[in-house]
Protein backbone atom coordinates (compact mmCIF):
# COMPACT_ATOMS: atom_id res chain seq x y z
CA UNK A 1 0.00 0.00 0.00
CA UNK A 2 1.14 3.56 -0.96
CA UNK A 3 1.21 5.34 2.75
CA UNK A 4 -1.57 7.43 3.74
CA UNK A 5 0.83 10.14 5.36
CA UNK A 6 4.84 11.38 5.27
CA UNK A 7 6.79 10.74 7.48
CA UNK A 8 7.16 14.59 8.60
CA UNK A 9 3.18 14.72 8.28
CA UNK A 10 2.72 12.10 11.25
CA UNK A 11 5.44 13.39 13.26
CA UNK A 12 3.81 16.91 12.57
CA UNK A 13 0.08 15.38 13.17
CA UNK A 14 1.45 13.97 16.68
CA UNK A 15 2.86 17.04 17.69
CA UNK A 16 0.26 18.95 17.45
CA UNK A 17 -1.75 16.62 19.78
CA UNK A 18 -2.03 17.86 23.42
CA UNK A 19 -3.94 17.05 26.43
CA UNK A 20 -6.71 18.84 25.44
CA UNK A 21 -7.97 21.16 28.34
CA UNK A 22 -11.01 23.09 26.98
CA UNK A 23 -12.86 22.20 24.11
CA UNK A 24 -15.03 24.41 22.36
CA UNK A 25 -18.38 23.38 21.37
CA UNK A 26 -18.95 22.66 17.47
CA UNK A 27 -18.88 18.82 17.19
CA UNK A 28 -17.48 16.17 15.53
CA UNK A 29 -19.12 15.89 12.15
CA UNK A 30 -20.57 12.69 11.44
CA UNK A 31 -18.38 10.82 8.92
CA UNK A 32 -15.40 11.72 11.33
CA UNK A 33 -16.74 10.34 13.90
CA UNK A 34 -17.55 7.27 12.17
CA UNK A 35 -13.97 6.50 11.23
CA UNK A 36 -12.77 7.29 15.01
CA UNK A 37 -15.14 4.40 16.05
CA UNK A 38 -13.97 2.53 13.05
CA UNK A 39 -10.65 3.01 14.85
CA UNK A 40 -11.69 1.28 17.83
CA UNK A 41 -13.45 -1.70 16.09
CA UNK A 42 -10.13 -2.21 14.33
CA UNK A 43 -7.71 -1.73 17.00
CA UNK A 44 -5.10 -4.66 17.51
CA UNK A 45 -5.81 -6.97 20.33
CA UNK A 46 -3.74 -10.20 21.73
CA UNK A 47 -5.29 -12.84 19.59
CA UNK A 48 -8.00 -10.52 17.99
CA UNK A 49 -10.05 -11.15 21.65
CA UNK A 50 -10.97 -7.71 21.68
CA UNK A 51 -11.94 -8.33 25.19
CA UNK A 52 -13.28 -4.27 25.32
CA UNK A 53 -16.76 -2.27 24.75
CA UNK A 54 -16.58 1.23 24.28
CA UNK A 55 -19.27 3.41 25.67
CA UNK A 56 -20.06 6.50 23.21
CA UNK A 57 -22.04 8.81 25.81
CA UNK A 58 -24.22 11.50 24.41
CA UNK A 59 -26.40 12.21 26.92
CA UNK A 60 -25.94 15.41 28.54
CA UNK A 61 -27.39 14.80 31.61
CA UNK A 62 -25.53 11.22 31.90
CA UNK A 63 -22.43 13.76 30.99
CA UNK A 64 -23.09 15.73 34.16
CA UNK A 65 -23.73 12.98 36.34
CA UNK A 66 -20.11 11.52 35.14
CA UNK A 67 -18.34 15.09 35.80
CA UNK A 68 -18.21 15.15 39.57
CA UNK A 69 -16.79 11.56 39.66
CA UNK A 70 -13.94 12.70 37.10
CA UNK A 71 -12.27 15.21 39.42
CA UNK A 72 -15.20 17.94 37.77
CA UNK A 73 -13.05 18.11 34.43
CA UNK A 74 -14.93 20.28 31.97
CA UNK A 75 -13.72 17.84 29.06
CA UNK A 76 -16.10 15.92 30.49
CA UNK A 77 -19.14 17.77 29.52
CA UNK A 78 -17.86 20.17 26.58
CA UNK A 79 -16.10 17.80 24.10
CA UNK A 80 -18.07 16.52 21.41
CA UNK A 81 -17.63 13.12 22.36
CA UNK A 82 -16.64 10.88 25.00
CA UNK A 83 -15.86 7.51 25.15
CA UNK A 84 -15.48 5.40 28.54
CA UNK A 85 -13.30 2.60 27.19
CA UNK A 86 -14.08 -0.58 29.75
CA UNK A 87 -12.75 -4.34 30.32
CA UNK A 88 -14.17 -7.47 29.81
CA UNK A 89 -14.35 -8.94 33.58
CA UNK A 90 -13.91 -12.14 33.01
CA UNK A 91 -12.26 -14.13 29.75
CA UNK A 92 -14.36 -17.62 29.44
CA UNK A 93 -14.43 -20.35 26.87
CA UNK A 94 -17.80 -18.78 25.76
CA UNK A 95 -15.85 -15.24 24.77
CA UNK A 96 -13.24 -17.34 22.98
CA UNK A 97 -15.80 -19.15 21.34
CA UNK A 98 -17.64 -15.69 20.39
CA UNK A 99 -14.48 -15.06 18.24
CA UNK A 100 -13.60 -18.30 17.34
CA UNK A 101 -16.76 -19.56 15.68
CA UNK A 102 -17.19 -16.22 13.88
CA UNK A 103 -13.64 -16.13 12.42
CA UNK A 104 -14.71 -20.02 11.49
CA UNK A 105 -17.70 -19.05 9.43
CA UNK A 106 -16.11 -15.11 8.22
CA UNK A 107 -13.07 -17.05 6.53
CA UNK A 108 -15.16 -20.34 5.55
CA UNK A 109 -12.70 -22.29 7.52
CA UNK A 110 -12.24 -25.64 9.00
CA UNK A 111 -13.37 -25.51 12.66
CA UNK A 112 -11.44 -29.24 13.16
CA UNK A 113 -8.51 -27.95 11.48
CA UNK A 114 -8.18 -25.00 13.95
CA UNK A 115 -8.80 -26.23 17.33
CA UNK A 116 -5.44 -26.20 17.96
CA UNK A 117 -5.64 -22.25 17.90
CA UNK A 118 -8.70 -22.63 20.00
CA UNK A 119 -7.10 -24.20 22.35
CA UNK A 120 -4.40 -22.17 22.46
CA UNK A 121 -5.82 -19.42 22.95
CA UNK A 122 -8.04 -20.92 25.92
CA UNK A 123 -4.72 -22.24 27.72
CA UNK A 124 -3.14 -18.92 27.23
CA UNK A 125 -5.94 -16.61 28.42
CA UNK A 126 -8.70 -18.64 30.25
CA UNK A 127 -7.09 -21.16 31.51
CA UNK A 128 -4.14 -19.54 31.63
CA UNK A 129 -4.37 -16.83 33.84
CA UNK A 130 -6.40 -16.25 36.83
CA UNK A 131 -9.39 -13.91 37.51
CA UNK A 132 -6.73 -10.95 38.21
CA UNK A 133 -4.57 -11.81 35.36
CA UNK A 134 -7.26 -11.73 32.98
CA UNK A 135 -8.45 -8.32 33.79
CA UNK A 136 -4.76 -6.88 33.55
CA UNK A 137 -4.19 -8.83 30.14
CA UNK A 138 -7.60 -7.14 28.99
CA UNK A 139 -7.24 -3.50 30.34
CA UNK A 140 -3.75 -3.56 28.38
CA UNK A 141 -5.67 -4.59 24.78
CA UNK A 142 -7.93 -1.80 26.10
CA UNK A 143 -5.20 0.40 26.38
CA UNK A 144 -4.14 -0.47 23.15
CA UNK A 145 -7.38 0.86 21.38
CA UNK A 146 -6.89 3.88 23.55
CA UNK A 147 -3.51 4.75 21.80
CA UNK A 148 -4.42 4.03 18.65
CA UNK A 149 -7.79 6.02 18.93
CA UNK A 150 -5.96 8.93 20.07
CA UNK A 151 -3.04 8.78 17.42
CA UNK A 152 -6.49 8.47 14.91
CA UNK A 153 -7.84 11.32 16.13
CA UNK A 154 -4.80 13.16 15.89
CA UNK A 155 -4.17 12.68 11.75
CA UNK A 156 -7.52 13.81 11.15
CA UNK A 157 -7.28 17.13 13.31
CA UNK A 158 -9.30 16.03 16.22
CA UNK A 159 -7.82 17.22 19.81
CA UNK A 160 -8.40 14.51 22.08
CA UNK A 161 -7.39 14.21 26.06
CA UNK A 162 -7.90 10.95 28.14
CA UNK A 163 -9.01 10.73 31.36
CA UNK A 164 -7.57 8.32 33.86
CA UNK A 165 -8.86 10.82 36.63
CA UNK A 166 -11.95 9.16 37.24
CA UNK A 167 -14.02 7.01 39.55
CA UNK A 168 -14.33 3.90 37.52
CA UNK A 169 -16.89 2.33 40.40
CA UNK A 170 -18.88 5.43 39.85
CA UNK A 171 -18.82 5.18 36.26
CA UNK A 172 -20.62 1.90 36.35
CA UNK A 173 -22.70 2.73 38.75
CA UNK A 174 -23.91 5.66 36.43
CA UNK A 175 -23.86 3.90 33.05
CA UNK A 176 -25.36 1.10 34.64
CA UNK A 177 -22.27 -1.78 34.34
CA UNK A 178 -22.39 -4.23 37.00
CA UNK A 179 -23.45 -7.21 35.99
CA UNK A 180 -22.63 -6.12 32.45
CA UNK A 181 -19.43 -8.25 32.21
CA UNK A 182 -17.61 -5.13 31.49
CA UNK A 183 -15.76 -2.22 33.94
CA UNK A 184 -14.75 1.15 33.45
CA UNK A 185 -10.98 1.69 33.26
CA UNK A 186 -10.46 5.11 31.37
CA UNK A 187 -12.39 7.68 29.16
CA UNK A 188 -11.37 9.83 26.42
CA UNK A 189 -12.95 12.97 25.28
CA UNK A 190 -13.20 14.28 21.90
CA UNK A 191 -13.55 17.72 19.85
CA UNK A 192 -12.08 20.71 19.20
CA UNK A 193 -9.72 22.62 21.25
CA UNK A 194 -11.42 25.67 22.35
CA UNK A 195 -9.80 29.16 21.06
CA UNK A 196 -8.56 30.36 24.46
CA UNK A 197 -7.26 26.81 26.00
CA UNK A 198 -3.49 28.08 26.91
CA UNK A 199 -2.01 24.46 27.17
CA UNK A 200 -2.16 24.30 23.48
CA UNK A 201 0.76 25.98 23.41
CA UNK A 202 3.00 24.95 26.07
CA UNK A 203 5.91 22.99 25.06
CA UNK A 204 5.29 19.53 24.79
CA UNK A 205 8.11 17.95 27.62
CA UNK A 206 9.12 14.48 26.13
CA UNK A 207 12.38 13.33 27.96
CA UNK A 208 15.59 13.55 25.49
CA UNK A 209 16.09 10.23 23.79
CA UNK A 210 18.44 8.97 25.24
CA UNK A 211 16.34 8.31 28.15
CA UNK A 212 13.34 6.47 26.08
CA UNK A 213 15.42 4.77 23.68
CA UNK A 214 17.63 1.62 24.16
CA UNK A 215 19.65 0.89 21.49
CA UNK A 216 21.07 -2.76 21.00
CA UNK B 1 -4.95 22.18 12.13
CA UNK B 2 -6.08 21.10 8.98
CA UNK B 3 -6.64 16.90 8.74
CA UNK B 4 -3.68 14.94 7.76
CA UNK B 5 -6.22 12.17 6.28
CA UNK B 6 -9.58 12.16 5.35
CA UNK B 7 -11.97 9.40 7.44
CA UNK B 8 -11.88 7.23 4.70
CA UNK B 9 -8.30 7.16 3.92
CA UNK B 10 -7.52 6.39 7.44
CA UNK B 11 -9.92 3.72 7.86
CA UNK B 12 -8.59 1.89 4.59
CA UNK B 13 -4.94 2.42 6.39
CA UNK B 14 -6.35 0.56 9.46
CA UNK B 15 -7.93 -1.88 7.47
CA UNK B 16 -4.74 -2.85 5.58
CA UNK B 17 -2.94 -3.29 9.26
CA UNK B 18 -2.98 -6.87 10.16
CA UNK B 19 -0.54 -9.09 12.53
CA UNK B 20 1.89 -9.31 9.69
CA UNK B 21 3.01 -13.21 10.26
CA UNK B 22 5.53 -13.34 7.42
CA UNK B 23 8.12 -10.27 6.92
CA UNK B 24 10.01 -9.30 3.83
CA UNK B 25 13.79 -8.40 4.43
CA UNK B 26 13.73 -5.09 2.87
CA UNK B 27 14.35 -2.87 5.27
CA UNK B 28 12.00 0.69 6.08
CA UNK B 29 13.43 3.56 5.44
CA UNK B 30 15.73 5.85 7.91
CA UNK B 31 13.24 8.88 7.42
CA UNK B 32 10.30 6.37 7.51
CA UNK B 33 11.98 4.93 11.00
CA UNK B 34 12.65 8.04 12.30
CA UNK B 35 8.93 9.29 12.29
CA UNK B 36 8.14 5.95 13.90
CA UNK B 37 10.75 6.47 16.87
CA UNK B 38 8.67 10.09 17.25
CA UNK B 39 5.45 8.21 17.71
CA UNK B 40 6.67 6.27 20.68
CA UNK B 41 8.44 9.52 21.60
CA UNK B 42 5.54 11.82 21.24
CA UNK B 43 2.82 8.96 22.80
CA UNK B 44 0.54 10.31 25.07
CA UNK B 45 0.86 9.14 28.88
CA UNK B 46 -0.47 9.49 32.29
CA UNK B 47 0.62 13.31 33.64
CA UNK B 48 2.87 13.21 30.92
CA UNK B 49 5.36 10.78 32.79
CA UNK B 50 6.57 8.63 30.59
CA UNK B 51 7.42 5.47 32.56
CA UNK B 52 8.81 3.70 29.46
CA UNK B 53 12.14 2.79 27.79
CA UNK B 54 11.99 1.05 23.92
CA UNK B 55 15.20 -0.65 22.91
CA UNK B 56 15.02 -1.16 18.98
CA UNK B 57 17.05 -4.36 19.16
CA UNK B 58 19.39 -3.94 15.35
CA UNK B 59 22.06 -6.71 16.52
CA UNK B 60 21.33 -9.56 14.49
CA UNK B 61 22.75 -12.15 17.05
CA UNK B 62 20.59 -10.80 19.80
CA UNK B 63 17.85 -11.25 17.79
CA UNK B 64 18.26 -14.86 17.20
CA UNK B 65 18.92 -15.15 21.26
CA UNK B 66 15.62 -13.75 21.27
CA UNK B 67 13.63 -15.27 18.92
CA UNK B 68 13.57 -19.01 20.77
CA UNK B 69 12.14 -17.19 23.70
CA UNK B 70 9.33 -16.14 21.78
CA UNK B 71 7.68 -19.01 20.52
CA UNK B 72 10.56 -19.38 17.94
CA UNK B 73 7.97 -16.54 15.87
CA UNK B 74 9.91 -15.42 12.55
CA UNK B 75 9.04 -11.95 12.95
CA UNK B 76 11.85 -11.33 15.70
CA UNK B 77 14.74 -12.20 13.40
CA UNK B 78 13.10 -11.65 9.69
CA UNK B 79 10.85 -7.95 9.87
CA UNK B 80 13.40 -4.69 9.28
CA UNK B 81 12.96 -3.22 12.81
CA UNK B 82 12.61 -5.16 16.41
CA UNK B 83 11.11 -2.86 19.10
CA UNK B 84 11.38 -4.33 22.60
CA UNK B 85 8.70 -2.07 24.76
CA UNK B 86 9.70 -1.61 28.46
CA UNK B 87 8.07 -0.31 31.63
CA UNK B 88 9.64 1.59 34.75
CA UNK B 89 10.27 -0.53 37.13
CA UNK B 90 9.32 1.90 40.24
CA UNK B 91 7.70 5.11 40.46
CA UNK B 92 10.12 7.43 42.46
CA UNK B 93 9.98 11.28 43.15
CA UNK B 94 13.33 11.09 41.24
CA UNK B 95 10.75 10.51 38.29
CA UNK B 96 8.24 12.83 39.23
CA UNK B 97 11.46 15.22 39.33
CA UNK B 98 13.11 14.42 36.08
CA UNK B 99 9.95 15.41 33.98
CA UNK B 100 9.14 18.33 36.70
CA UNK B 101 11.87 19.61 36.33
CA UNK B 102 12.49 19.73 32.33
CA UNK B 103 9.21 20.95 32.13
CA UNK B 104 9.91 24.09 34.99
CA UNK B 105 12.87 24.62 32.76
CA UNK B 106 11.47 24.07 29.28
CA UNK B 107 8.13 26.26 29.53
CA UNK B 108 10.36 28.57 31.90
CA UNK B 109 7.89 28.11 34.47
CA UNK B 110 7.43 29.08 38.21
CA UNK B 111 8.38 26.39 40.56
CA UNK B 112 6.76 27.40 43.47
CA UNK B 113 3.59 28.12 41.25
CA UNK B 114 3.72 24.73 39.66
CA UNK B 115 4.67 22.56 42.89
CA UNK B 116 1.30 22.07 43.46
CA UNK B 117 0.93 20.14 40.63
CA UNK B 118 4.41 17.78 41.49
CA UNK B 119 2.48 17.27 44.72
CA UNK B 120 -0.42 16.06 42.14
CA UNK B 121 1.73 13.56 40.73
CA UNK B 122 3.67 11.82 43.48
CA UNK B 123 0.16 12.07 45.55
CA UNK B 124 -1.21 10.12 42.64
CA UNK B 125 1.80 7.81 41.58
CA UNK B 126 4.58 7.80 43.98
CA UNK B 127 2.75 7.34 47.49
CA UNK B 128 -1.10 6.80 45.86
CA UNK B 129 0.07 3.23 44.45
CA UNK B 130 1.92 0.56 45.78
CA UNK B 131 4.72 -1.23 43.41
CA UNK B 132 2.41 -3.76 41.96
CA UNK B 133 0.05 -0.65 41.30
CA UNK B 134 2.80 1.23 39.96
CA UNK B 135 3.71 -1.12 37.85
CA UNK B 136 0.40 -2.00 36.16
CA UNK B 137 -0.08 1.89 35.56
CA UNK B 138 3.34 1.84 33.81
CA UNK B 139 2.32 -1.16 31.59
CA UNK B 140 -1.12 0.38 30.53
CA UNK B 141 0.88 3.55 29.68
CA UNK B 142 3.01 1.27 27.42
CA UNK B 143 0.10 -0.04 25.81
CA UNK B 144 -0.82 3.77 24.59
CA UNK B 145 2.69 3.73 23.10
CA UNK B 146 2.24 0.35 21.55
CA UNK B 147 -0.79 1.30 20.32
CA UNK B 148 -0.43 4.73 18.94
CA UNK B 149 2.95 3.57 17.28
CA UNK B 150 1.09 0.38 15.21
CA UNK B 151 -1.65 3.13 14.15
CA UNK B 152 1.35 5.42 12.87
CA UNK B 153 2.76 2.79 11.30
CA UNK B 154 -0.45 1.76 9.55
CA UNK B 155 -0.86 5.49 7.98
CA UNK B 156 2.66 5.27 6.89
CA UNK B 157 2.97 1.76 5.20
CA UNK B 158 4.32 -0.23 7.43
CA UNK B 159 3.22 -3.81 8.50
CA UNK B 160 3.92 -4.96 11.99
CA UNK B 161 3.23 -7.22 14.65
CA UNK B 162 2.66 -7.42 17.82
CA UNK B 163 4.83 -10.09 20.18
CA UNK B 164 2.91 -10.76 23.58
CA UNK B 165 4.10 -14.32 23.64
CA UNK B 166 7.67 -13.74 24.28
CA UNK B 167 8.91 -14.87 28.25
CA UNK B 168 10.23 -11.21 29.56
CA UNK B 169 12.56 -12.76 32.25
CA UNK B 170 14.38 -14.31 29.35
CA UNK B 171 14.34 -10.76 27.29
CA UNK B 172 15.11 -8.76 30.26
CA UNK B 173 17.93 -11.56 30.49
CA UNK B 174 19.31 -10.77 26.86
CA UNK B 175 19.19 -7.17 26.59
CA UNK B 176 20.15 -6.79 30.13
CA UNK B 177 17.88 -4.92 31.45
CA UNK B 178 18.35 -6.18 35.52
CA UNK B 179 18.97 -3.59 37.67
CA UNK B 180 18.12 -0.93 34.55
CA UNK B 181 15.06 0.46 35.99
CA UNK B 182 12.89 -1.47 33.08
CA UNK B 183 11.43 -4.80 32.54
CA UNK B 184 10.25 -5.95 29.43
CA UNK B 185 6.29 -6.16 28.33
CA UNK B 186 5.84 -6.78 24.75
CA UNK B 187 7.72 -6.52 21.62
CA UNK B 188 6.64 -5.31 18.25
CA UNK B 189 7.98 -5.98 14.61
CA UNK B 190 7.99 -3.73 11.93
CA UNK B 191 8.80 -3.49 8.31
CA UNK B 192 6.91 -4.85 5.12
CA UNK B 193 4.99 -7.83 4.58
CA UNK B 194 6.05 -11.01 2.37
CA UNK B 195 4.61 -11.30 -0.71
CA UNK B 196 3.59 -14.74 0.27
CA UNK B 197 2.22 -14.26 3.74
CA UNK B 198 -1.02 -16.10 3.43
CA UNK B 199 -2.75 -14.03 6.57
CA UNK B 200 -2.34 -10.99 4.50
CA UNK B 201 -5.38 -11.92 2.76
CA UNK B 202 -7.63 -13.35 5.62
CA UNK B 203 -10.81 -11.52 6.17
CA UNK B 204 -10.38 -9.32 9.37
CA UNK B 205 -12.32 -10.79 12.75
CA UNK B 206 -13.83 -7.72 14.16
CA UNK B 207 -17.67 -8.26 16.67
CA UNK B 208 -20.70 -6.73 15.76
CA UNK B 209 -20.89 -2.94 16.25
CA UNK B 210 -23.31 -3.88 18.85
CA UNK B 211 -21.39 -6.06 21.04
CA UNK B 212 -18.28 -3.53 21.08
CA UNK B 213 -20.27 -0.28 21.31
CA UNK B 214 -22.56 1.00 23.40
CA UNK B 215 -24.40 4.21 23.31
CA UNK B 216 -26.22 6.20 25.99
Amino acid sequence: MQPALSPAQLTAALQWRYATKAFATNPIPAETWKALEHSLQLAPSSYGLQPWKFFVVSNPAVRAQLRPHSWNQTQVTDASHLVVFTRRTEMTEADVNAFFNQMVAERGADATKLEPYRQMMLGGIVQGKDLAGQREWAARQVYIALGQFMAAAAVLGIDTCALEGIDPAKYDEILGLQGSGYQTLVACAAGYRAADDKYASFKKIRFPEQRVFGRI
